[in-house]
């Protein structure tokens, strides 16, 4: 009742998910790096704001965090005459965001190993555990 | 080139992911909750601490934000003579925390819908309009 088997248990810090990292874990850096994940030419700002729904300040307040953290660059050229920046992710920045998602996938797995079904699996196999 | 087509997307804010609430995403607190969603049955603050590798004032604060937003409930009773506090989801909990991982799930969907490959495809089938 409440008490966790520690013995079977991965050890301490099982639910910890050290790997989502602040940088990236935030809703709208996760949200601009998934785009760009998806779109591996590169996004505008413009484009990017659209598809994160953030505002200027917003959006260049969270790019100035990723370019800090090396996870994405940003290129303030003209194109065809027109200026325009354009936001890429760096190599690193691609290695650091899969890491981040097989934790995701990890707290998606973990919390798939829930149900009522579990519980009564296990009640099943250890009836006589199951009271009091 | 780095340009979006609107008429395709899903329109603004595809990659907004606005069902990733706060309450539910913060690092500690998705730890906390995908622990008591594998735990139907509750868990002790002590075994909590230790799942989520959190220390007594941390664990509290979240908790506080959990119960504050009712996703969780704490009940302090005695338990076969020791005073326990045991920690639960509530129902409407395990609801929004569902729904919190079906965004998820999209996340994951989205950046695996990245890759080289879907820029050589694009380009094959539309090989006109990859110039430039």
């Amino acid at each position: 009742m409440g008490t966790v088997n520690k013995s079977n248990a991965a050890g301490d810090g099982r639910f910890a998910y050290e790997g989502l990292e602040r940088a990236i874990h935030e809703k709208a850096r996760l949200g601009i790096l998934t785009s760009l994940v998806a779109h591996p030419e590169g996004l505008s700002f413009g484009d990017l704001k659209e598809l994160c729904a953030l505002t200027d300040g917003n959006l260049n307040r969270h790019l100035a965090v990723l370019e800090e953290e090396r996870l994405v660059t940003t290129d303030r050229s003209a194109r065809r005459g027109r200026p325009q920046t354009l936001v890429t992710m760096t190599t690193a920045g691609r290695r650091r965001f899969q890491q981040y998602l097989n934790v995701l996938e990890r707290v998606l797995a973990d919390a798939a190993a829930r149900q009522p079904q579990a519980a009564v699996i296990r009640r099943r196999s250890a009836p006589d555990l199951a009271s009091g």
